[in-house]
């Protein structure tokens, strides 16, 4: 199959979706919806809201009908970035190529743009959008498992140790919990919520969870050695910043070739965890492959 | 009715329903949920959760129903204090008479408190414990309801404003714009939502909605009126601080007594809505008459 073709056609999905989800506005508020709109639109991948359809798609879901819940992952993810870059956090100034909202907007209307995102995805799950279409139960479980996978049993779990152990000598489980957590955690809900909103049996459910699990550590990874080995040009933001800021990494703490050893490993079990699927999965099996490839 | 009996007896419930949602950890994001603790047990009125519950009360449901919309209530409320109270926004070192998050825990771990409060808000509303008692459909309805008045449309707008036009010249309509985003929006989700969850009909729902937004203002401007008259050790926060900072609230607009006149007249319709509620509804005509009388 295409992948370039399919990611492509699914991120002019999500990218007409999430400019609906959220029109510019007048009046007093405008200039929030305007920052909430910035980072939405400053030229992301939509991984995790192509997950989630491609999740919905290996069931043999539409992958249309998940589109509220794909949007709503990267209103979450979005926010993460946002609140990431803040001086108080990362102090990033360049994100995908472009100033980060607080360089545009200040520290406090960019503070309030991720809050504000962060809300507004739970207004999308919980919209008649999905729920005329799917049983209220299972979008029920859904925001319970997206929110669990956010939270601080999740993702700002992970950024707080990020944040906390800075510098600090880590172990391999203190890794293992932050990138599982960091990245992971959003990574996993977003192909296991496409797949149970499609239907997918417990069985299946936990296909995509290990499938998710071992692809968003892969993920994570990636990242890790594109900080050391990819160029700002291409990435859109500054490389070499964990060193400089003494970030707990894969290639840190393992070297390099070691961390590359693992991802490989990590993508192989990832497509092997879809075993039992047939050619509909095919997509979340490039996407895995894929993730070795990257250069951004 | 005794109103302070009838308070602290909410208040009791809550709390202990609170500690529940959100136990002590263990493990590397064990500070994180230290730093969500701290503001959750910092001393709130609860006003949000009792009004929660007082909402159900008074369309004959069980106040135990809603607990968990409840407590949800209570952290939206929460984090929104911990960010309001960073550097980047009213930078306030003292709440209810204790140091604010950020000066125990750091500007980044409060910063993800905030976040983590948040998002856990969600996984209350959609736990089980919700939808075993009550339909998921309306479960879902609650979570729009509540996300919408906390979110770009509601309360973070409102917190937007009030960052933006901080000195600038406003006008009756942007004042109101800001006390009824700010406040009023969370605080008539929260009697709406209690409502709506123990079954209340449409007429219902709209009374209460009515006299939600003439609370929520009466209390946004009693909030005003006592930062100019109060007293920083019963208010446990620094008063003054609006004048300083060149908040936009009533005094500053309409004066003190014009301010106290309108409040009293919200007062007087807040109750007017509730006129067909029986005697279950005295707990909501007592909030309203209490925010008048309130010392801090």
């Amino acid at each position: 199959m295409a992948l370039q073709a399919y990611l492509k056609e699914k991120r002019e999905m999500v990218n007409r979706a999430l400019d609906a989800c959220l029109p510019e506005e007048e009046g007093p508020a405008s200039r929030l919806v305007s920052a909430m709109r910035y980072s939405l639109f400053a030229g992301g991948k939509r991984l995790r809201p192509i997950l989630c359809m491609a999740g919905a798609e290996a069931v043999g879901g539409d992958p249309a009908l998940v589109l509220p819940a794909a949007c709503a992952l990267e209103f979450i993810h979005t926010y993460s970035l946002i609140h990431d870059d803040l001086p108080v956090m990362d102090d990033d100034d360049l994100r995908r190529g472009k100033p980060t909202s607080h360089k545009v907007f200040g520290d406090a209307l960019a503070l309030l743009a991720g809050d504000g995102l962060l809300t507004e995805a739970f207004s999308l799950l919980s919209s008649p959008r999905l729920s005329e279409r799917v049983a209220p139960q299972l979008v029920l479980r859904v925001i319970g498992l997206i929110s669990g996978a956010a939270g601080h049993r999740g993702m700002v779990a992970g950024q707080a140790v990020d944040i906390q152990f800075e510098g600090k000598p880590a172990d391999a489980a203190l890794l293992e919990f932050l990138h599982t957590h960091k990245t992971g955690a959003l990574i996993t809900a977003a192909v296991v919520s496409g797949a149970m909103l499609a239907g997918a049996d417990a069985a299946r459910v936990r296909a995509m969870t290990e499938y998710g699990r071992k692809i968003g550590l892969a993920f994570q990874i990636s990242d890790d050695i594109l900080d050391i080995e990819g160029d700002t040009a291409t990435l859109g933001k500054k490389t070499g910043a964990d060193e400089e800021k003494k970030k707990i990494t894969y290639p840190s703490l393992m070297g390099l070739d070691r961390s590359g050893e693992i991802r490989s490993r990590l993508v192989t079990e990832a497509v092997n965890a879809l075993k039992s699927f047939d050619h509909r999965a095919d997509p979340l099996r490039e996407i895995a492959r894929y993730i070795v490839e990257r250069k951004k």
